[in-house]
């Protein structure tokens, strides 16, 4: 386990390391700061800042392109290719809803003034997702401001038989935010309103389009923090992360949004407003309707505002970045480090060499720590510093004193663990640059995560440009991404059903957090039972019986 | 603040005990067992143990009694009074299903033969619940063993349309765990078996019948604890527990059921198997089934077994019991103890000086504290022994310094620790020896949480023996309980529905974590607008066309 860092670079092993570490880690970060040189290291965090897709406000007129549209590092807006309509690539029929007519328009003028989006350079982005793999051609996009026009929208589209695609920060990876065919554009984007925040309990009520980033800084700004983070953040609305039922980077800490969501207003298909936005831990009157709404996309209601608990701001934050010389000593790490950090281990992340090669060709990112086939991100939350930093250090030894760590680097202030999150938050981005990219998301039994990776890269050898693994390693969530010069179907059938069936074989999910969006509706059935799909059918007829929710997403279509 | 210390005993005030906090903690622990040999402060924590309804295997031909029918001391099985039948005390009506009938038992006997029990003894406990309010008249109890026995069990009555009641461990307190006239009694308690466990993850599978003590002395052995812990862990179920939504003791550190259940098996009311019972910690593969069932008290399915994800089992336990000169100090302290203990924190508990007399009185249990009007019991739960001990050492020194806090005892030790719970566990226990309980479970905003029982006092006066407040303030969860000699409808008249608009004033819930059962089923739309009782009407008509499971019971009957 030892001749990885044998094989190093001699200067930081973990042999060398270890007596240093026991009077804390000042060492440490001084040879962080030597390595890493911030113009060189990292430059400016973009895929959750301002060259993400931006806000509305910020939108209009602007020919926006994101980072992963730039296949090569000189493409801009103008000279990006033209995504392929999603009903031109894929094989999905217009259902029979009715098209907007001027009068429509003229109806929806009524219900949000001004803020009714024809301009077709300005739809265009909200036409096509992320990824730049789908495009719709919705005609109109709306912008409400309150729960009430949303149901007066709704209610005017059920009655008109108009289809209704509803839009967050349009991050999502899965298909499940842009429109397929020309559904109306719902924005939240105007729903931007903090309602309340109870400064002991920490409950914060807001409207569905709050930016994750801004609720996250309004939070900190009275010490608590949102119970979840991702790399979308400065993008991403809260209401699409309820929806998606996003994980994301403290979900290993802070559990699942089904257990921090106290509350949700919702816009039933036919404009009913279902308000159980309680703020209340606990609630047992009745059937939790909030669950249905958490995760299932936009197709059985609009989320319009939200109720959610944030947990304490740590007073202590660390963030350590290690390379592992084999992913049998990434598991042992994760449970060495579960059984010493204890209660303040708040995210264990992995990637694997080739994610690192990635980040460091296409992003000029360098790697804090020496050569390694793994890197793990540990990062501890707690309330007392000195007893982290003892925890931290006691786990730190041990893992390289035990050979389980060949090298390592450590952050504690704001903008070093910023950098060492980059490492890991960008991969997405990173991959976006190298090709085109197939993308997995997967729950795996821990000990056998690696495996499809290893198995894939055996599989497609030289037709693949790069095969990585990476992920909540925490929550058993691997992410598998391959890379090519451009989409191929003959790659894709190396890859699918494959990916999918070795995962059903570990009873596995197919879907961990990105969600099924229009991507996944096929493949539904790896993961769930015949039984469950056709409850899912009947709670979608009972919520919304024309269909005029999200269509053609989350559940197969029926004919 | 410092009166109630000044006027205290003398020798245990606050300003004695500050000093020899900084040493840590030995005093305290030589003080805590001179004030409380065991013999006088706890005798047998009978709640959850023995005396409590005892499993389905102990229970044939033994005319079981719990602590809380014996009003008196000296009752026992055979004096106590008759339960008036449900039907007779409350204005409900049987609903149009069929009676059993000889060929009915035929059939059963043939699905689960020998555990079809018609003996009238042996049901009689089944048809009374734990508070001894409502009796229904069931006339037989079938013990399937396997999900496949309960499918035909279920798929039969549903042919048959007969309506079936599913009992746990009978420990509900809304009458939710047993029939209300003639529905057959479905019991979980041969589904007993564990199905794995999984070592590195802490992820348990079982059936639903379960015994939770059981469970959490299943997962100790393997160093993890269950994520929920509640007083009548002796005796209930895991299946009744999801299927009740359970709140308890350990919400505070390890939230809520719907974050921590990974899977469920249920049985729906056709006799369809839906098996979700995937162990995994991220699953985004369509709409989370599993939530409808968790919380909707057998009215939508049966619940047959289980996935959980189970923390560690901390390293170190402590407990604090402290009194306090008020309120206002209760919830400061809380706070206090949030931003001293941090992520240790795993309990915070109170419980009023007249709750602390019941227990003396009726269960001869002494305070280890000085008199006070509140009393707090903190717990800490962490990985490293030291590092805890400092963070409750500061907490202490600052709360008993700053008047806080007047008076308090620690314990270490598993012994001493229970004794500690017992006095607010058991709670409950002495109420039901003190009169005829009227019990509501609400959750209020923490700074009104206490109005709610000073209110009542001041409304009832002499027409209540006892009017108590106690529960889990960390969560905003109320137990308000008023005692009298006997029930009185002129009383019942002064509570409700005055608790109930109270409560809905406060925008809180009128059942926090008791649920609604058959005793809460009018009162939910207090806590819920209209068009959230109907989208739970239209769920129930859903998966349970013929209403065949648990009549009776959380939604309002509709005619």
């Amino acid at each position: 386990m030892a001749t990885a860092a044998a094989a190093g670079t001699g200067t930081r092993t973990a042999r060398a390391m270890v007596p240093r570490l026991a009077s804390r880690w000042p060492v440490w970060l001084f040879q962080w700061r030597a390595a890493c040189t911030p113009g060189a290291f990292v430059q400016q965090r973009t895929w959750a800042g301002a060259s993400r897709t931006p806000s509305w406000g910020r939108l209009r007129g602007v020919a926006s392109i994101s980072p992963l549209v730039r296949r090569g590092s000189s493409s801009t807006s103008s000279q990006a290719p033209e995504v392929v309509l999603t009903c031109e690539r894929y094989p999905v029929r217009r259902l029979p809803f009715s098209t907007v007519s001027e009068e429509d328009l003229a109806a929806f003028e009524r219900i949000v003034p001004r803020r009714v989006i024809t301009d077709p350079e300005e739809l265009a982005a909200s036409n096509v997702d992320w990824l730049r793999t789908m495009r719709g051609c919705s005609k109109v996009l709306l912008k409400p401001r309150t729960s009430e026009e949303v149901s007066h929208i709704l209610r005017y589209c059920h009655e008109k038989n108009l289809a209704v695609n509803t839009q967050g920060g349009n991050t999502g990876l899965v298909g499940g935010s842009v429109p397929v065919f020309d559904e109306i554009i719902l924005s939240t984007a105007l729903m931007n309103q903090v309602i309340s925040f109870q400064d002991i309990s920490g409950i914060l009520v807001c409207q569905a389009g709050c930016i994750l980033e801004e609720l996250n800084r309004y939070v900190e700004e009275r010490d608590f923090i949102m119970p979840l983070d991702l790399g979308a953040k400065g993008s991403c609305h809260i209401g699409g992360n309820l929806a998606t039922n996003a994980g994301g980077l403290r979900f290993l800490r802070y559990g699942s949004l089904r257990g921090t969501v106290l509350g949700l207003e919702v816009v039933l298909a036919d404009g009913t407003i279902l308000n159980c936005l309680t703020s209340l831990r606990k609630d047992n009157t009745g059937y939790d309707l909030k669950q249905l709404f958490i995760g299932s996309e936009g197709t059985l209601g609009v989320i319009t505002a939200v109720s959610i608990l944030c947990p304490p701001k740590p007073r202590a934050v660390n963030v350590a970045f290690l390379g592992c010389p084999g992913f049998a000593e990434v598991l042992q790490t994760f449970s060495t480090c579960k059984r010493m950090l204890g209660e303040i281990l708040s995210a264990y992340e992995f990637m694997d060499a080739e994610c690192m090669q990635l980040v460091r060709q296409h992003l000029h990112l360098t790697s804090p720590v020496q050569e390694s086939p793994f890197y793990v991100l540990v990062e501890t939350s707690g309330s007392r510093m000195e007893h982290d930093d003892e925890k931290l250090s006691s786990f730190l030894e041990y893992a390289l004193g035990s050979g389980l760590v060949t090298d390592g680097t450590l952050a504690t202030d704001q903008r070093k663990i910023k950098m060492l999150w980059a490492l890991r938050e960008r991969i997405t981005e990173a991959l976006g640059r190298d090709g085109y990219v197939y993308k997995y998301d997967v729950s795996l039994p821990v000990d056998r995560l690696y495996d499809l990776v290893t198995d894939m890269r055996a599989r497609l050898g030289s037709k693949a440009k790069h095969v990585v693994g990476y992920g909540h390693l925490g929550d058993g969530n691997l992410h598998l991404n391959v890379t090519a010069e451009a989409f191929s179907p003959s790659l894709l059938g190396d890859l699918e059903p494959y990916v999918y069936e070795w995962t059903a074989g570990q009873r596995g999910s197919v879907s961990a957090e990105h969600g099924v969006g229009f991507k996944k509706q096929s493949v539904l059935g790896y993961s769930k039972p015949p039984e469950a799909l056709q409850l899912m059918q009947q709670l979608k007829a009972l919520l919304d019986p024309q269909g005029i929710l999200n269509p053609y997403k989350t559940l197969p279509t029926r004919a």
